[in-house]
């Protein structure tokens, strides 16, 4: 039987995902140091048992990655025969291509790094650009979809007339995915990145508004900013609730108290991240593959 | 010509080490996204040049380790034929063997990556343990003795009736090798450490400390401990002045106001970790290294 081997990123999102398949779940030790080196031990033997490391990546990122490859190599040296790892957030995935000459392709390095320490598999959870799959050259990397269980928590809030809005173009397939789970409308607002500054604009699209409730959806909310402008821009409209909803909800520069400011009632999102807004579990999904791959 | 690639975590080294050696400097820039995340370009192409990347691992050890593979990446993307990694500081040598079953080894995880990335020669500094310099298996590994220019740097004080103390035995060399360029004489105190606590205990030995100048050395400061125990124990037989040397100052916890109020009246570093201690230069045993494998 596979064994689950918990990190530190993932407390609550490993203890069900081993409800779910389950799995005994190793014991592992954890600690930094007082010159903030990270330490990892796993304390059980796996001797010829699949490992499967729960660690997302989300902020202090490096640190999370290094803790990461610090569990794959303990439990390889634990003596597990394969390990899978399952990074729920994959960190740097925005830095997918190199945009300007010379940068450095932040994605692959991670891609690298992991094959190098000896993963066997690669899960993640909506990944930013599929582009950064292609970057595991040795190893498969499987990219799970949680958006139906967005939309399937999204029923619970009895939506008046929804509309799942997109806030650019890009994103538009998720909204629209997840409008159709719910019943709902979807559309998308235009959005104009200017490359070099990293500023964002966005445009006002003609939508019906008043007295409907707004989903708006998005892969990753990180400062927001892109979301509280479309809130911005929706809330002239008169809706009934703007809510918004995503899968990796990152928050950085007080992202919830500017969104909420903007006019969001509601921030929702996925335990990729755990936070006290995620409230939707991609346990599911991830045991659902498991067991595909284990054969239980 | 090899092309200097400065790295944010070694500004001042790097320029030393471009003057000494009559390099060139690339042009790089550095981001750290409001989420966190790091960015590195390199601007200028390095097209067939050996590109000589300089970026010490202080804390925040996992960060600088990231921008360390961010540079090498990015130097070779931008056409460099070859990269010597100069990592002055090796994060995570500590860690240099399994200690107790299904420990990470994470010093050798670092020297898999650094290789995965595609350096094609390591070059670090006193690394606190030669096991880790064998954890690259795919390319050269060097280790430099900065030892030498703390005792040049020492000779500058004008010590009186000079005793090189090492805190523990293990290290005793070190303070042999710099009392003999000193004319100092050199000893060691008993280090008892518990494996699973962590701490430590010294041994007082019989000395005669009485208006002499006492030179601690080791090789890191971290939280001080040993050195604040040793300064302690050595402040009792009333020495002249007592003065704290190292090659890396990492000084975690307020260490240096520790060493203070254990009676240190200086401590001294080398710039493998940039701060105010940080008075010796490793530049010059580094470019004398650099030009014996460049032919320049």
């Amino acid at each position: 039987m596979p064994v689950l081997v918990p990190g530190p990123a993932s407390p609550q999102l490993a203890q069900r995902l081993a409800k779910a398949c389950n799995y005994t779940v190793a014991k592992v030790s954890y600690r930094v140091f007082p010159d903030g080196e990270s330490y990892v031990r796993v304390e059980s033997n796996l001797k010829g048992e699949t490992a499967i490391v729960v660690q997302s990546c989300p902020p202090p990122q490096d640190k999370r990655l290094m803790e990461l490859l610090q569990l794959i190599d303990a439990s390889l040296r634990a003596g597990s025969s394969k390990v899978f790892a399952i990074v729920p957030y994959f960190a740097y995935s925005r830095q997918d291509k190199v945009f300007l000459d010379y940068e450095a392709l932040s994605s692959k390095i991670i891609a690298k790094i992991i094959e190098a320490i000896g993963a066997n598999l690669l899960i993640t959870v909506n990944i930013h650009s599929d582009l950064v799959l292609s970057y595991f050259e040795k190893i498969k990397a499987l990219n799970l979809d949680a958006f139906p269980e967005v939309a399937s928590y999204l029923t619970s809030y009895n939506l008046r007339k929804p509309l799942v809005l997109s806030p650019d173009r890009k994103r538009y397939p998720d909204a629209q995915r997840v409008a159709r789970l719910i019943n709902g409308e979807a559309a998308f607002l235009e959005k104009k990145r200017d490359l070099l500054s990293g500023a964002v604009t966005t445009e006002e699209k003609e939508l019906t508004l008043e007295g409907r409730d707004i989903v708006i959806v998005d892969d990753i909310i990180s400062t927001g900013g892109t979301l509280i402008n479309a809130a911005k821009i929706v809330s002239r409209g008169n809706p009934s609730r703007i809510i918004a909803a995503c899968i990796h909800g990152l928050y950085a520069n007080n992202a919830l108290e500017k969104l909420a400011a903007a006019g969001v009632s509601e921030v929702v999102s996925t335990d990729t991240i755990e936070s006290p807004t995620s409230k939707i579990s991609v346990a599911r999904i991830i045991a659902d593959t498991l067991k595909e791959l284990t054969g239980g």
